[in-house]
């Protein structure tokens, strides 16, 4: 293990306390596998109504996982998908879209990573010629892969332009409890217009465990066939939900959610101040893309670790995480404005 | 939960204590994520020398994962994957490898679960005749769906049919610690015909894990990205590397496995003289498979979680795990005498 | 070409003079593409009119791509078609099924090829179990792949079978004309139980053509999507439909099946009365099954082509087509006698 | 049938009357299904010859087959395919690349439809990154989808960098014989480079026929069972291998490309004149794209076929083919001047 926090993912970060504290809590006696047990009816119940989601919620293993669970109930093969060039779906999934959907991504291009209705509207040629692929879903991610939230009339705005035009609806939430702490609103507020979604747990403090939430009640009929069929029916289910468990409890998921993003803003907020750093993209949750002076990055990687994002643009990805401390946010910006005051 | 074990399955257990406080070790500080951290490295390593894997070992989150990872590395398309028609592969996998291989499986009847060079020779036929899917992988699951184990003398008559006959040979090792209780061998010894196998975490104590094991070092070239797109990349890869580190340290796995298996011979052992019961498949790991009077098996089955594997034999399947007590089999043998004193 | 008749297959004949001449008036003038011309547009009608088809008729251009775009409508890939071990589909198709549907083949074994409602609901297990792949669609072969044909007492029942299991039923009509020349019926008789059939073309003398019957009209909202997908999008689509114009004007495809029925008719009557000869299955339709003494095999292969169906009983397939004259049979005939009376 | 030439595609045309006369001479006698057959060998034995293919020819029913064929030699699920925004196998096959594949398309906006190897550059990130669909392969079209040629230089800077940057090379030669037709080269002077081909038969006057070509000998292990898989194995093979023998024979296929690249050549040069209109992208084939005052098309397209391809820009795509006469072009032009000279 590094001895010091790192910049480079909220993955990077282990467990939240409450999380083990909870699979120790759900290792108590025997119990039926694959979901029939009471963990995971009273988490996912629970996930349901904070969601207000009338089609239930799923657990899966990992945020690709989910993306590809919950889009499967959307889009048979022929039906194409349209998201952003920058969206996880498109560039760090492997083509297991197109593999296990069988369907094609239609992306746009998305400065800040967000789709608007007029971006949408520019992929949705070719509807009733078989030549194409059909248009049927949305793809957008909240928070976005450059740390952009849309705000609540954002989505309502993409919400209604769906359905004017028998779109469906899908979020790639990996880091959705970023955004409702930014957005300062309910998970059912930023819900409302999907029509299926995923809760991201492992880089909010889980070990490793996402949901599929199915707002919409019929959508639900293949959703286990599908689940099985994608590896991610779990046998012992019950540890699933209880890393969630542990999240829902006291809000902690809230909490670790707030506290990064209060992370991101103290790190963008220190690096305005210093020569040759300039902040890109809004903050808007727990990701700092900011542009260094190209002489800087190497100097700082030995001693942090961060990505780059673009390397002929110098813009570095910094994230913070539920355990990113006040001192490391510190630390770091000590170690930049040393890095900025004798570049080579 | 239920407040008596449950013979249902393996995986009605929780997890061993020892996994969960691996999981906490393994829960300081920040490391990198998918794999590249000291965990994941020392881990596959020790499951590499242990099984004489010159490939590496690759976590994934449960079996049927497992089995199409294993399998993506052994066939295309065209090709077809030799198995038992009672195999998991064919029978609880709701199709996912027809789906996510796009292979055939070519099944044959195997009363005992086990397949043999003779059986596999069946299904040789049409080779090059491109009307037909080429036979090119042998799935063979040790212990099998049945309980029973492949001797290693059996293992390498079947190793060495495959050889001389162009077939790469796949284990389902679900189970795989029973067997090697059972066999009083090595993992070495079990995989040593294999190309690929899988090592089950999960039904051995595990939270949720599985290893896939890579023999032969020609085989590596696809699995990450294989991995990736079967959604089985973890990102914090770190937590189920330490699952199997939990059940490797002081040999647990062993332990537990052949704890279990102790328990289904005392279970068997019983069961053989109480009046309208019999055993059914010789008991070489930890499930029992008993024929009873069709008039115990809706009283018993008001009190005892089991399986009934066919309604029209009476056959029922009684599964013992790691956490399975003297004490459990006493009470559940004592409730079988009690129904057989007093068939209604 | 071979001097002689085949026995070999019907494809080995060439195609009927009125579909070349069909082709040479089709290729007038201009006309659109992929489907939009007049040619297509009547000989789609014809057909829909002919089996009472609510839901259209769609050119192909093989009998495997027929299967496998009537089965497109009707699963999805975690649903399964219940189909005969010796089903073109199972057997002959390269596992293009599970490649391209992503589906599971549930294979009974019928020694005459048939299906039964009793042999269907043996594979009906595991219903709303997510771990199964869920039993969709029924696939038989009209006439089958053994030169028998069900009656339209069989289809009823199998129908009703269907109807009151949620399963879909396709027919395989590869040689769909040969059927309906057997049983004196109309396509539409043959068809009534179907929510999809293929009619072929190819072995009833097209060049290269079948048809996808869609007999239910809600049924074909995706049927140009997977037409497409499925590589099945002529563009030049006239001279497919042009090809069954040929065939349906005159009832040359009746007349061609009724003749070819007639030879081998002929065929398995002459060889009744042959030492050493056995006619395997009723000859219901352009097959015969015939088993050989085996040193028969080798010196008539010398001479004619026919396909050994199972080299360990000596059963021979002998194929007739619309082109076969009796002069073919009485000469093969011969040959065979002669065989006969010398043999080595 | 339209009274007129249609301007709307290649494809609606008909068939050159050597291939009907080839269809009919391939018609005598019986013969082996599936390519075993003369014909099969001789025609495909000459394209293998006239290509320097060391891998040999197959034949398919049409271009999107031919693409999806030849790709499924390269490509493996994991791995992407780099190719222009414009790419039929982008725009119009409706996904079959992803679906019957599995892989990604890697898209680059290339205005004028040609690829380089600085366009090809800019998709290769992501390499050796298990998150990233891996780029093996480049699929460019000759002559493009706009009607531009790649020239031999052009096509050898591309193969030069394909194979220092371990990539393969496909092209899709729907419209090949145009190609050879403009640079005045050999077939194999444009497959030099090339790893795998298609040579379109259908646009050029077959009735329904492409060809695979394969260039490099260590490709067609698994071409037979691609064909199969991917529903392109025809039974009366000898049919297809036929239409491609009338166009060879005499070198009809050249006479045809030169023809109506000619007409193309006759078409824009009276278009150049036109008030109103404009020539868009080099005229370098059967394609002219001109844009057109918009009042123009509404009145145009009462009397000519013709396909919008920009109805934002005015463009519209004008295809001359194998039949277009010279009439036909000074009757279109015409009718352009007359609606020029008043228009609403």
């Amino acid at each position: 293990m590094t001895s010091r926090k790192s910049f480079g993912s909220d993955n990077h970060a282990g467990a939240h306390e409450a999380v083990l504290r909870m699979l120790a809590a759900a290792n108590r006696g025997d119990t039926h596998g694959y979901g029939d047990d009471p963990w995971t009816e009273r988490t996912a119940g629970l996930l349901s109504h904070r969601f207000g989601a009338a089609g239930g919620a799923y657990f899966v293993f990992n945020g690709t996982a989910a993306n590809l669970l919950g889009l499967s109930l959307l889009v048979r093969p022929f039906e194409a998908v349209i998201c952003a060039e920058t969206a996880h779906l498109n560039v760090d999934e492997c083509g297991a879209p197109e593999r296990l959907l069988g369907s094609k991504l239609l992306t746009v291009a998305a400065p800040d990573g967000k789709l608007t209705p007029e971006l949408i509207a520019t992929r949705l040629g070719g509807r009733g010629d078989e030549h194409r692929a059909q248009p049927r879903a949305v793809c957008l991610t909240q928070v976005t892969e450059l740390g952009t939230c849309y705000s609540l009339a954002e989505l309502r705005a993409i919400g209604e332009f769906c359905r004017a035009n028998q779109l469906r609806l899908y979020i790639d939430g990996a880091r959705l409890a970023n955004a409702a702490a930014h957005l300062d609103c309910s998970l059912a507020d930023i819900a409302a217009e999907a029509d299926v979604l995923s809760f991201g747990g492992t880089k909010n403090g889980a070990v490793a465990v996402e949901a599929v939430v199915v707002m919409a009640a019929d959508l639900t009929e293949t959703v286990a066939y599908q689940r099985k069929q994608l590896l991610q029916l779990a046998s012992k289910m019950r540890f699933l939900a209880a890393q969630f468990d542990g999240l829902l409890a006291d809000d902690v998921w809230l909490e670790n959610a707030r506290h990064a993003n209060l992370m991101a803003q103290r790190l963008s907020g220190g690096l305005r101040g210093i020569p040759g750093v300039g902040v890109r993209q809004a903050v808007q949750s727990n990701a700092v893309f900011a542009e260094l002076d190209p002489r800087y990055i190497e100097p700082l990687q030995r001693e942090w670790g961060f990505y780059v994002w673009d390397e002929r643009t110098g813009v570095v990805r910094l994230m913070t995480a539920f355990n990113t401390a006040e001192d490391d946010v510190e630390a770091f910006l000590a170690s930049i404005r040393e890095v900025a005051s004798h570049p080579r």
